[in-house]
């Protein structure tokens, strides 16, 4: 799924930051700045990509000679150079195209949040008199506000997530085991328009306790017990991310009350969301929701801003002081772990002028959720 | 998928190479290491765990608290210790947990072929006194020799990816889109086994020029053009990586002839495996035999080892002077760029004591196949 970035705001940040270029070579950054999505990046970790946006001149390209026509089919940016893997060290191959721009004394931004400190060191040596400044946050701050493209993408790639995950839970039943439904999951996100899957975290009973497990095929949930998961499809560079809870059958009152606590904590968290309120406000409010509802806390964060990253910045912690902006798109996902199961419900938010826009199909329904139901929105 | 590493060798390692300790901290060398598979170490990058391994004295985890529960449920190392995501820096932790242990002196191996300059640049403020050793390449030797219960799982994984494109392409038909055809691919893929998928790269026409794009709902293969696709599958901390070419129909005489001679160089590239071969040799006699059999090469590799990592040591490379050796696991797969199409096979195979055995199903037959045709093996 290719898509546009603001160019403008990329090709004004070396200026802005007082620096002679930009690096953007995490994957995501990379993805992000170029345009183009090569997997490879992400799966095969030598082979790095780098879009270089100097102060003064055009921005290039430079990736693994396999990738090449990928890149040039999909990248705003017309110069593409190559080197060939093995044959050439990709920070030397860099090193010389930064010479060759007159970039070899200049301060440079580049994701040293990312760039491996093996990989840093033989930069620094094969260009001694330039000065290196991390630049991975100021890259995914551009990030954070998203275009009208990205976010008709976001809201169809979510919409078709949730979609998947209706109509696998409610052809589910007593019975099956976690692998099975767990895979109708999977495979109505492929056919309802991912490439791929991102993560498929699937539990149930005593296993809810682990976030991120997988669905097992020799177990069965029973009646009485919850079911768990957070699962994302891949659509090129982007994704999707989406979390809910059932009853394997016959909840309990007290289940029934944990999960309708968390799905108002969700809602009157969501409520909350306009420009201009901080992020770790937003945790805090959240927080603060859970006792009145009568359940506990211990999350780290609520939620993350989502794009070509599965959790970006700003991320709604405690310390996070980036206020929320029209166009941020942020999950908000409270969990709870309760002697009787762990919840989770996950929602993707636009933040808009005047408030929010929930980008799902709707929120989970307070009634707790049984496989095999037909929720309609 | 749960499997226990080579923890002889591992804790043997800081001795053989005169270190105090060596920490496993990349993705796939933490996911070796301690046998536990935490997928949001790969998923989100500043989630870092480490699995400690010291000259002396017992080794220990270290994750985040969100993940504790799966990690003592998984790893063989007993001794689990965490901290607060945002509350706490990963590094931090890892330098106050090496101080308690008496190793902040001293000289300590750590995945600097992972580890962002930034964090190392913490690690080292953090512990002033300690030397650090890049231990990247030496965990992941350990790596390169399989166990029993590895070679059974890889075969496993592979046989069940193969049976799932030899069934959806059986089931494809023209008329179909790139897409429903990379959608039966991945459905089977999961429904056959797989927790999700790695990676789904599928092209037909002149598109298969790009190695890594995804299908495409608008593009419809027609008679006389080249479908080529690379898929692997996911199974916990493990994967499957299986590549193959198929016409959409009538295939020249050319077509057929390119096709016929990748898989005659592949089988005799993989008849040369044995014990003793290194992998560059390897790489140049597949090379050769590329003009032997009329075809241009134009390949950076022709393979590489696979594990918890894509694209593992041993690489089948110019300059990989490993010797290839009894448990290693390596893909080989020649692919060709002609004026008709881009060509590609892969198969795993296992080296044994007196030569080798096939991992997969067997290899592509020399006849191209086409969409709707069955394949037996």
């Amino acid at each position: 799924m290719q898509f546009m970035p603001n160019s403008q705001a990329l090709k004004a940040l070396p200026a802005r930051k007082s620096l002679d270029a930009v690096i953007a070579m995490s994957p995501e950054n990379f993805a992000y700045a170029s345009g183009a999505y090569i997997s490879t990046v992400r799966l095969i970790r030598p082979r790095h990509a780098y879009a270089v946006i100097p102060a003064k001149g055009e921005p290039f390209n430079i990736v693994c000679s396999i990738e090449e026509s990928l890149t040039r089919s999909e990248s705003w940016i017309p110069d593409v150079r190559t080197y060939t893997e093995f044959a050439e060290v990709p920070v030397e191959v860099l090193a010389r195209e930064l010479k060759k721009q007159g970039l070899d004394k200049g301060k440079l931004g580049i994701d040293l949040d990312y760039l491996p400190a093996s990989a840093y060191a033989d930069l620094r040596a094969a260009l001694p008199g330039a000065e290196f400044v991390n630049t991975t946050e100021i890259v995914s701050e551009i990030r954070a506000i998203k275009s009208d493209s990205e976010i008709t993408l976001l809201e169809t790639t979510t919409k078709q997530t949730h979609r998947a995950v209706l109509d696998a839970m409610a052809a589910s039943k007593l019975g099956d085991s976690e692998a099975d439904m767990a895979q109708k999951i999977a495979n109505n996100i492929i056919n309802y328009g991912a490439d791929g899957t991102l993560f498929m975290a699937f539990a149930s009973g005593a296993r809810t306790a682990h976030p991120h497990t997988t669905a097992q095929p020799d177990v069965f949930p029973k009646p009485g017990e919850i079911i768990r998961f957070d699962v994302g499809g891949t659509y090129g560079a982007f994704a999707s991310d989406f979390a809910r809870t059932y009853s394997a059958g016959d909840p309990t009152a007290e289940q029934k009350q944990v999960h309708a606590a968390l799905v108002r904590i969700q809602r009157e968290t969501i409520e909350a969301m306009k420009p201009g309120v901080s992020s770790e406000d937003l945790f805090h409010l959240c927080k603060d929701l859970y006792p009145k509802h009568g359940l506990n806390f211990t999350m780290p964060h609520i939620g993350h801003s989502f794009g070509v990253e599965l959790h970006e910045n700003p991320m709604i912690r405690p310390g996070d002081k980036t206020p929320l902006k029209a166009g941020m798109i942020i999950n908000i996902e409270p969990m709870v772990k309760h002697a009787t199961g762990t919840y989770h419900t996950e929602d993707l938010v636009l933040v808009t002028e005047s408030g929010y826009r929930l980008l799902t199909l709707g929120l989970a329904p307070e009634e707790l959720p049984v496989i095999g139901q037909t929720i309609k929105y």
